[in-house]
């Protein structure tokens, strides 16, 4: 008998049809001798229409009242799933973030866990219920009510599997699993049976929107296989796992990433005193900015120019900012470009094989795209390049490494 | 500084408009230098619209499951309150039913509160908070989440207030306060400015919608003076408080009710037998229909006849309840009257007075009434009548009790 803990995103539950195709999903593995316990989300839309609702009233509403309101959103949806389920004749039970034990940081909005105690769903559990928990949602030391932000559920999910050290977290989404890279985008993108934990947590924090990046860092921490498969489809989807040596065969690199999402920003002839990197970013960091990847290149005379991505939702505020900056630390020009996108290769076969990052300038200076910023990790490699050669360069750099299905 | 709970019932908090009206009646009380806990009501028609979308889902909801679902309707009014209030500049904080720690049985759906213990209140308005408490919804002793029935968070203001040792509990609804009999129905109804909590259950009981009979039971069991006024409207209402001595000189009726909501069956020429009534009776207590009048008349020949009424609603299962027990008791018909009403008097001086039964019979045969059934208590006299008649026999004892506007 094996413990499995099922993680429903919005699209899975946004009506009652849906509810329905859940709970009979969920009837199949508990027949089938397991036990479960279900996260959900809330009805696709409903999160928005709240936050929504709550602007009307404020531009800034308070931060744990929103918790407050946003909490309405999956406590709808377990409870409607508890009713279907008991309607089918299958014992179940709802319990929210703070019934489930699941204690978080005070920073409303976007709380961390810290503790799942999880008592409640083991004795539940014991007495043969179906446990469904609201995802999203947990309570601080004072019982307050607090969220984990923007698809949070995934990493209730996880972290509950991790407390009740279930044998696999199943992430039931819109699409059948993580691809080498974004089959929207690439004819010939293919599904990956397994991928390791690094390499989602790369893939996740480039571009790919299949998992939550928390989830996939808790789940390694707690060594916590994932599932990420549709609920639309009975078919196997892509397991998440822990690196194994006897896998080292495998292709070097397991996926290509993209973002159009960030935008450039060149300070040109900063004199290269110490310091000011330091005043620089530490003006952008106080105003809540979030900067990617930092580029110095020395030029003559003791000057330097400094580049740098932002998201590019932040590109007006940080472009104004550094503008008043330039001056005061007498840099001569300040440069901005929205039209770029980061391209990524993925795998944690680096580790062991060199030369990928030369193979990958080779394919895009075969097609005449100008690299103008590169970074590199232990298992990725991202180049910035022209935003209107996004697509080729996925396509091209997916070939070059042996990723087109056949 | 007083302390005062306010209860605002769901057309009070229909929308955002009315919640801000809503928001700036709290602002004026606190800024007088009181302290002010709220209570809520679900926007008006959101709790029906919740058991409408379980019911698409089962025909008998689970009902854990269920009060889970409709808890969301006060957290909703809570926070969208504090968020307001927030906005305007007044620090304010939602609790909802098990943060405010009021503690219920386990009879979900129909909860009845144990016990308030009300710390966290108590602190944060020792902070100089505005407490908004969600009504309607506590915990049982595990956790679960509870609600109280219909009309609960009048319940739940009183109960608070009782806790809190409030100065008032303010009702806040879409009347202007308690009458003594309903204005839409005599044009000559009189605004009380003060009623006795045993007159007040006794209007309740009897029809009057004005408030829950078990707020009443609690501000009585607690001496709460309730204060019933319109959310519309900056005029006092009508103050629900403990019977004084000095007040033993006022009207001895205050005030008239009536009820269509009832049905009336007699079973003729029962066998006058002990066992016979407990038989009838607790077959239709074990089909959960309430039965409110009891008469039965001896006739000659050892045989009896049993007259009671049931809600309009049981009526159908009442009747062919009886059908069938008739024979078994070997009673010779059963007769069924739908077309009836229950009118009342109801005064606290009856105690002290005698003749007012009389006062009554004499003014409805005036006017050619027929008196079906009669039942008194210490401080009320009903009669069942013709539901044709229900106007003006209220009319007529408004008047004949001194009753009527000038």
């Amino acid at each position: 008998m094996a413990l499995i803990v099922q993680k429903y995103g919005g699209t899975s539950v946004a009506n009652l049809d849906q509810i329905r195709k859940v709970a009979e999903r969920i009837i199949k593995v508990h027949g089938a001798g397991n036990n479960v316990v279900v996260v959900l989300s809330a009805m696709a839309g409903e999160t928005n229409r709240l936050i929504q609702l709550a602007h009307e009233i404020a531009d800034d509403p308070n931060t744990r009242e929103l918790d407050v309101l946003l909490a309405t959103g999956e406590q709808t949806t377990v409870s409607l799933l508890s009713i279907m389920l008991e309607s089918m004749g299958y014992p179940a039970r709802s319990l929210l973030g703070y019934q489930a034990e699941i204690v978080t940081n005070r920073a409303f909005g976007r709380a961390r866990i810290a503790e799942i105690r999880a008592d409640r769903v083991r004795e539940l559990l014991g007495q043969g219920k179906i446990v469904a928990v609201a995802g999203f949602q947990g309570r601080d030391q004072k019982g307050n009510i607090t969220t984990l932000g923007r698809g949070g559920s995934d990493t209730s999910a996880v972290a509950l599997a991790a407390a009740l050290k279930a044998d696999v977290c199943e992430i039931y989404t819109d699409v059948d699993g993580v691809y080498t890279t974004d089959p929207n985008l690439c004819k010939k993108a293919r599904k990956l049976d397994k991928i390791y934990y690094d390499e989602m947590l790369e893939m996740a924090s480039l571009g790919a929107k299949v998992l939550q990046i928390r989830a996939v860092e808790f789940a390694k921490k707690f060594n916590v296989p994932i599932h990420v498969r549709s609920s639309f489809k009975e078919e196997e989807g892509t397991m998440v796992v822990e690196e194994k040596e006897e896998d080292m065969e495998r292709l070097v690199v397991s996926g290509v990433a993209y973002s159009k999402d960030e935008a450039r920003i060149t300070l040109s002839k900063v004199p290269d005193r110490p310091g000011i990197a330091s005043k620089i970013f530490t003006t952008i960091a106080e105003a809540g900015i979030v900067v990617d990847m930092i580029i110095q290149n020395t030029r003559k005379g003791g000057l330097t120019d400094l580049t740098f991505t932002v998201a590019k939702s932040d590109y007006p505020r940080a472009m104004a900012m550094q503008t008043d900056l330039a001056k005061s630390v007498g840099a001569e020009q300040v440069l901005g470009d929205e039209h770029i996108a980061k391209v990524s290769v993925i795998g944690v076969g680096m580790r062991s094989h060199s030369g990928v990052a030369a193979r990958m300038f080779t394919a895009l200076a075969k097609e005449n795209i100008n690299i103008m910023m590169i970074s590199t990790s232990e298992i990725k490699i991202s180049c910035v390049i022209e935003e209107k050669y996004t697509e080729l360069a996925v396509r091209i750099l997916h070939k070059v490494f042996g990723l087109d299905s056949t």
